[in-house]
């Protein structure tokens, strides 16, 4: 029997990919597509641009799309769960609404930080998921409200959490993002065409403040924030999907190149050793080449959930630096919400 | 009366530059074209794919391209000086050949690091001409060497400059560089379309010890290296022309944003100070919104001649970050080439 | 003392464009800026996304919009005609409204084949001003309403006005457009990159109907529309500005490619003759080369005023096939508009 | 026992998507790489970029090149046949070469018009594969050729088949292709970025002499020509994989828009009724929205041997167009080659 679930933000870029990506899993089924009322009582077909290369499937594209209101979704259907791929600006109140009954696994950025609410990457802080019972208890909840980092800031944590037996201590990015990191229709095509935009709305404050909380200690009562420190620069590019990184670290060991290629290559998480079907069987994949990791390339290493790291060298001011990239729209959006939902079905949270 | 040049390495992408920047000069003409074998004799129309936007000029089309070598040279025509565009690989021994009479102005990179010959950014380091008769003196020259920065460096260090009077120690930056960086034909279509590079050969090496002889202190003598550390990533995106950086800098003395703003808007040089043709009136431009400077609305400030900054911030680990932009083959190739012979000029080099 | 005139739509892509180009405009000056009730009584800057290369003059940037009604217009200013940049849908009524009292010269495809308003390319069919009277008279209007064709309808038959005299019968084209087409936000990155979209919405009815009436022969009373049959295939291709077409054509007369071409070099207009402040040189320039002409290199030409022509040869199936050009804001939007409102005024019209 | 194979040319961009189809081909496995003499005696790895988004198989990577002549290539293996890959201009005496003893498919065009080897679609026209014996005969090989046309015309020529029954008469086609059809390095990406080059050399005459051809009837001793007549215009677009076609087709007979949307479903040729390993389910694919094909929506259908067509309507001037879609490297070369062995393996000859 698979767990039942409905996808609030259906219609959008990170709910075509929860729908594909659940085309066949093991363990869950969509039992619901929920969005705004733009698009409830319309069939799911006509609501919205397919963006992905794979068509929509049929049965998927006859589904009647409801309101993202808890009794529409009911009305719908019985489901065990939900994963919201919400917009930042009206994911709080509804997932809030939601988490009263369900568990709400969530790639919006509303409560990331919130001190009761676990910011997850399975492979990197499972333990964090024990905040979980406190946070039902604090507000009351028969469901509860989980949350996925930022895409840029997943693919980026999981090369630091090898790090921190070397004592990590700063982390300096500068950031090529992709297209499909602004959703549809996102980013105009005459800002793009032969430019690069130097800006992303948030970006630079979610990659500085979520890893702390992600790579923090949690000591049964909350997390303590790691004792790091992250600065960001963020860019848009002209790459359809894959987010490139140019990371700077700084570690307290004297550690050899040698010795954080290893760190990275035998890194591995819950997820491998439980072999959740969507864990990637290496978290982080190093290429040797002088010019690699590239988007076009490495994006869909280990089915889009591996994070590919490159050009590890020395850093003549800090200690390391090496580039990393991740695919944004499945390592970094709708495959981390069901990789987290997995491993939370798997230690009986869903 | 104006001086007569000739341009080495005539047919690359930055020999085009050269000849489309040199139309109409006031103060230069150009005599002759030189190039490898495989174009000598032949009329430059039918040696190269021209890449410029603008047509080539006529005239120069009918030109009989000559061998780089002394006699081809001054068997095609009187010069007063060389610009030099040559590769890397081929640059050392012709450019010192023609030292030997002649002055070289030079794009190549193979004298840069060479301890008595000048590495100029007029507006930067204009006093570092001085080692040129040291030079001639040692090498028992007539003519001599003076060189350009590799593109990346010289847009960076026209903004570190400034930085220079608030105790500059530390410099990290990641690029986003133009395709043209590569010349002609560089990067295939089917590796960047989708895609970014990040890696560009000997880039990092260039931007991380160019600066530090810009920067240093010229005593009488030689130049003492400036005393910075500098670290580099470079990567190449699908832009045309106009190389991004992203800047962290290192500051010793507690400095406000608007100083940093301020010093960068109230840069000028002597190029400016003394009208030199090619000198734009801002070495530097800063733009105040929060998603400038971008390579296609910014490369032809100041004809392709000012440096573009923006986003200039604080940083949680060092003392402020910014964005900086140059055109890569006006600022960054011929214009720098063109802008150091007109001080060389007024200096009575050449 | 120059006309004063108001931008109908002048917060959109086109608009800016009418912005760009009537700086430092002989004749004409820009008094109103009008918009949607969106923008109405903001700050021009406040209003929209700046799209163009160079910057928006200050001066433009500080004036008020006002919404686009005649009430609004006056109140703002006193106009000697009015430029309607105003999307399709919205376009017909208003410019209705301002034609009971002013010249409306529109670039919106509303009006363009009605009977008794002109469908105008200056260069093409200057005599069909001729039908002003005729509309004044018929709608009991003081102003009129003056039309431009659509973009890719212009440079086409700016190629087929000179070929007519081979007895031109049919006209079949294959379009590859650029985004700015689209306006802005137009086009979505993620739906053009690595892509061609073989569609744009009613481009085929307007590509196919409107050559008939601007090729048609006025004979006192209205246009009798030109024999000739089109047909159209248009596509979206990953360019920023200008449409190239691939154009086969049917001749009646048994011709060369070489009166072909001097058709072509040898062509034109009263624009020229009159020496209009925007007429370019040449309304058609013929390139030689075996792969010319391309967007990027040929868009400017004649201030992106001129048609560029190549690959002209002779075809299998109809008589002659090539290759036309031409910058789709400039020559086939704004510019347009600005041509014709000189030929109106020169031929006291406006 | 699989056949085995050796591929000449075998590190260019069609020979690495010979290695990447070939991979567990159940009939046919790689037994020799052979190159230039450049490549001979490396390491496959070392001999060329791989361009391919998966990497190269290790195995093969380990293989060494060897020169491509029937000597080096027998001492390198035994094989059963030779795909050729070789570049126009070399593969004309070297497949002879290898015809004396042993079956060459190839895709190269050297060979593809002669009167008595076959230009072959298996799809379209597998009956002139009985033109194989009379070619032995005639030049007294133990072996033979079988040539694949062009990339635009095996995609072109499949949509036209099935239009024959319909009286085909004439056809005009403007191709949008894409970069990976110019090999590797190909097309620089400064000619391509925000540009379209409307010239491919001897494309144009490819596309419109090999359907003749390929649509001809073989009467026993030889291929008459079809009696229809093409019109080409073929460019180069910014896209990585998918050429474009916007395809205008005279009928003689009356037929409905219907009939040839039916015609195009329900086409299938030998290949599909024998069930070839390499065979799409259907030739061709009928899309019903407004605006596809896409290339990068549509290359892959069918593993990229599909041909998507779509935008079926009625024509003003011949009677129908559409736009019709192929995978370049994939049904327009490499997997055409591999489609063409095996129904040469079913019917006995290799």
């Amino acid at each position: 029997m698979k767990r039942k679930v409905a996808i609030l933000g259906a219609t959008g870029a990170v709910g075509q990919r929860f729908i594909q990506l659940l085309q066949d899993h093991p363990w869950f089924e969509i039992e619901v597509l929920a969005a705004s009322v733009r698009s409830a009582d319309k069939k799911y077909k006509d609501t919205r641009k397919w963006i992905l290369s794979s068509d929509c499937p049929p049965e998927i594209n006859e589904m009647t799309v409801v309101n993202t209101d808890i009794k529409s979704v009911e009305k719908a259907g019985n489901v065990d769960f939900v994963f919201s791929a919400l917009p930042g600006g009206i994911a709080g109140p509804v997932e809030e609404e939601f988490a009263m009954k369900y568990p709400v696994v969530s790639k919006a950025s509303a409560h990331r930080l919130e001190v009761d609410i676990p910011l997850l990457i399975p492979e990197v802080n499972p333990d964090h998921l024990a905040i979980i019972p406190i946070q039902k208890s604090n507000r009351n909840w028969n469901g509860f409200i989980s949350t996925d980092p930022n895409c840029s800031t997943i693919q980026l944590v999981i090369t630091l959490k090898p790090l921190m037996t070397f004592g990590l201590k700063k982390v300096i990015i500068s950031t090529m993002q992709a297209l499909s990191g602004a959703g549809y229709p996102g980013v105009a095509s005459l800002e793009i065409i032969d430019n690069v935009i130097p800006f992303i709305n948030k970006e630079e404050e979610k990659t500085e403040s979520e890893p702390l909380k992600i790579l923090g200690t949690f000591d049964g009562t909350r997390v303590q924030q790691a004792n790091i420190a992250i600065s960001s620069s963020c860019n848009r590019v002209n790459v359809k999907d894959g987010h490139l990184q140019s990371v700077f670290v700084e570690l307290e060991e004297e550690t050899s190149i040698e010795e954080v290629v290893k760190s990275f290559e035998k890194f591995k998480g819950k997820p491998q050793r439980l072999g959740l079907p969507s864990a990637p069987d290496n978290p982080i994949i190093v290429r040797g080449e002088e010019n690699r990791p590239q988007p076009r390339y490495d994006r869909d290493e280990g089915k889009g959930m591996s994070v590919v790291v490159g050009r590890i060298r020395n850093d003549p001011i800090l200690t390391v630096k090496y580039m990393c990239l991740g695919h944004n729209t499945i390592r970094g959006a709708a495959g981390a919400g069901i990789l987290s939902a997995e491993l939370m079905a798997v230690e009986g949270y869903i």
